[in-house]
């Protein structure tokens, strides 16, 4: 506890306030002071679209806690609308400016700690400011948007970016009734976060609930009214009108500080720091937005600007700016949005990540249900496991749909995090009751098919592969072993397509050719692989069923 | 693959129906028969309660799998109404009995498996025959139930056991709209699977739900009227009426033809199994619950029957039979249900069961809400996390609220299983989105919340500690810190109580005494945390916060 040590912190949304918080129940003498341009501090950024959308009803319920409290309960200065424009690390001063006075002062500090987050990456677009183009970084972003939307009719948004804020604010923008366009440079949805076989079920789902979206295009231009409002989003394929458009084009570290007072920048823009979040100044901590991390499973740095991270990092910088020695073991990129109906989380690496890392990676695609499919009410959603198929290890998980997603992606995480092998996984001793969960979780049964796939009793197609065989009329059967009653409801419709439902299977066979290609579809895939093994165990050459089936099947079906 | 792999298989209820369908898909040429005595096979026996409250409306979607599925699909040869009597090891033969034709057959087998389950333990209390006395085993139980309550006016219900079983119906014995008592021999409801406060947490629950909860008493005798229908339950303390009785006394394992066929029972009395599943017959396999497992933690045998392990038991049984060698690590003691509002989850041990076990433990009690305080629409639970003091290793957590516990349970058990230290718990990268969580999990708190304690900067007071402190009428000052609209809510009603707002604690306390005991309480614990640490800062010198405050608090408050 020492009176003498004077703890400055440059930034007031969510790693700093988090910071200040611990410093102060560590140590109750210090003094600490946060320093912050804007006007509101402790923000939750990650509740801007529902408070665009309505859903939250308050921009006060955004602050989390209000000036007031670090004062009257923490004993600590804000000081608001301030800006640190300098740091001097030999002489241990941040110089900052008042903005509303323009007043300079040396605020002198013995631990400095550098929360200044992110700033969004606006392109250079032609028109980019126009009236009714707007970013989504900062409370008043989100009050300029809610009120851009009061004053004016808007019929038609764009969004461009499909990251997680892009499609959260789709939703939101929907939700407010304009027709909405999402536009992605990249050929597919969420493309970082997701491979493409679960970003297309995602973008079946936003085409299902009405939003047009258009991967693969770059914006070259944007076109106004005669009053200066935004009218037209241009891109290298098409047109498409639009009285909003929200640029959600992903963010970069705010390093300007930490350069220019020659703190090193790590290999992806943000500020390097060690395990105990120390900059290459020892008296200089960063944590938030602005750092980069260690990916936990790759042990590369990153870049993964998330909330959970900044308060992560707001602790440990608190507890060690007091003279704790707190270490931050780094990331494993965990990630989930709502995206209208479904949840879409995932951990770890993707199949493509993986191969760039250079894993031989198995992996399958598996439907699950959230509970006990006799116990009322339950809603389902796709699994995909990637696994190291050298040590067994996984990497990483996708999953998306209805159901709770958000569960089997923290097990993941944990499981991850602990270097869990499928065959660990497949043992979890999970909680079931009929309200919770099947007797296997979902992911016991993704981790079992797996190494069904692993002892070459599964062989599985992805959806992908199967459709390239439909629009290239192969010459090949595509099974359906569903019931009648599945059959009618839909089916993919092809001359190949053949249904024998899965209990009349063994009496059909006969009438089934040995030697010619069979691909079994069912629901989920459990069906299609049972059926797969009746037909191994009867001799026929080549069968195999379609990961995930009909549940993971983003095509459209007539 | 061998046609000449005959398995056979005694009991057709969760473990043996798996083994039986994963070994065909390993060997589609094994015969494989299953012995079954009841009618059914393939039950989803914890659907049970749901059926008889109604929630689940058929029968037939408690059939996983019907009788026909196994012949048609896995051509599997299904005995119903089959009892196997007696195995011969040497000879390798099951003798079994038709029980509609009283007809005998010996069945030979080159694998056998026992999955013959548990039996109810039915305490020998004077009057059990009388009509309207239940347990709740098998289908039909649940279908006698039904029929007797449809039969019969019945205004007042008592479930004996305050276990999964015994609540679950308790909730649906409510839902039918009758009076529900709930009587249990030990001191506490689910005593075997929650430390003390929080069996007090569910108690209270029940109570609010209208069930009246009696422990610590035992059943001596039951009554019936004229008809030979049961309508008193008397125990040693009191006497209920009861038109219906369910008995929830447990179960034990249905080990007698294993016994017979003299194969090692072991210490808990389940029969004795290897890794791979093994009996002391090589050639025979045993799972599901009338086996006994290895704890994960403690490394002792257990008996722990859940149609989870059955499940998981029988997918390695199959492999096994068919000449693979998958090994079961063991279980971690989980276990969820829902209680009306509430969910109730446990893993691991207990505060109880890690002394009992040799630990020296800490633990922490603490609120916590599901997702995001700022999002719409969350609950919230407490959580208990019990952590071996010497390695920070976790031992156990405990959840009950009605917010999302399952997730959070499930994160443990996956912790847990890999030796998770507080220190790993605080820092899982785990999902984070306002729909979903808040930036910091209610287990990353709780974990923090031992740090804290460890580091001596939290100092907390378990609240029946607290409650025996006012009931002693203990010269000390209850300080509760939350806002004077939360105080005119609710508060604990007490001489010692006081209320000064977080807000005002800096510039009132110099009215509170330096030396004197001071407990503080909240809602959850984590204003009167920073509180503690205000006074700490000011040197009182006797300063505690009450563990997970008035939302653990399970007395009446006035």
């Amino acid at each position: 506890m020492n009176k003498d040590n004077r703890i400055v912190i440059i930034g007031g949304i969510a790693c700093g306030p988090k910071a200040a918080a611990r410093a102060r129940r560590c140590d109750p003498h210090a003094r600490i002071t946060i320093i912050e341009q804007d006007g509101g501090v402790s923000t939750a950024t990650c509740g801007f679209p529902y408070y665009v959308s309505g859903v939250i009803t308050s921009n006060d319920s955004l602050q989390v806690r209000g000036p007031d409290y670090f004062k009257s309960v923490l004993d600590i200065d804000l000081l608001l609308h301030t800006r640190a424009h300098k740091i001097d690390c030999n002489a241990h001063i941040v110089e900052a400016i008042d903005l509303k006075t323009d007043k300079k002062t040396g605020i002198e500090y013995d631990k400095l700690v550098i929360a200044t987050g992110s700033v969004p990456v606006v392109p250079d677009i032609e028109g980019k400011n126009l009236q009714g183009i707007f970013t989504l970084n900062k409370i008043e972003d989100a009050e300029m948007i809610k009120s851009y939307i009061a004053r004016n009719k808007i019929a038609k948004t764009v969004v461009i970016g499909a990251g997680f804020i892009g499609l959260e604010m789709a939703e939101a923008f929907s939700t407010l009734g304009t027709n909405v366009t999402i536009i992605e440079a990249l050929d597919r949805v969420m493309p970082e976060f997701f491979d493409f076989e679960m970003s297309a079920i995602l973008e079946k789902h936003l085409h299902d609930k009405g939003i047009n979206v258009h991967c693969g295009h770059r914006v070259t231009a944007f076109q106004g009214n005669g009053d200066g409002m935004v009218s037209t989003v241009i891109t290298d394929k098409t047109t498409v009108d639009a009285q909003l458009v929200l640029l959600a084009t992903g963010t970069r570290p705010n390093i300007q500080l930490a350069r220019d007072a020659k703190l090193k920048i790590g290999s992806c823009g943000g500020i390097a720091v060690n395990e105990y979040l120390q900059t290459s100044d020892p008296d200089i901590y960063a944590g938030g937005d602005c750092v980069q991390n260690l990916h936990r499973i790759t042990g590369k740095q990153v870049l993964v600007p998330l909330g959970s991270t900044a308060n992560k990092h707001g602790r440990i910088i608190g507890t060690n700016v007091t003279g704790g020695t707190d270490a931050f073991p780094g990331v494993l990129g965990t990630g989930i949005a709502k995206v209208f109906d479904f949840n879409a989380g995932r951990v770890g690496l993707t199949e493509v990540q993986a191969r760039q890392s250079g894993y031989t990676d198995i992996n399958c695609l598996t439907g699950g249900m959230e509970h006990a499919g006799y116990y009322p009410g339950w809603r389902d959603f796709v699994v995909k496991l990637v696994v190291d198929s050298k040590s067994n290890r996984v990497l990483g998980g996708q999953l998306i749909g209805a159901g709770d997603v958000a569960k089997r992606v923290d097990v993941l995480v944990t499981a991850i995090t602990f270097g869990a092998t499928i065959e660990d996984m497949a043992e979890l001793d999970l909680a079931y009751a009929p309200p919770y969960n099947g007797a296997f979780d979902p992911l016991h049964h993704a981790a079992n098919t797996i190494r069904n796939k692993q002892d070459n009793l599964a062989r599985g197609i992805p959806p992908a592969e199967v459709k390239a065989k439909l629009d290239n009329n192969d010459d090949f059967i595509l099974l359906d072993v569903r019931s009648p009653l599945e059959w009618r409801a839909f089916h993919i419709e092809a001359p190949q397509s053949q249904l024998i439902p899965l209990d009349k299977l063994r009496e059909k066979m006969n009438d089934l050719p040995l030697e010619k290609e069979i691909v079994i579809i069912c629901h989920t895939g459990v069906r299609a692989y049972i059926a797969q093994r009746i037909l191994d165990g009867a001799d026929f050459k080549n069968v195999r069923f379609m990961d995930g089936s009909l549940i993971s099947w983003p095509y459209q079906i007539k």
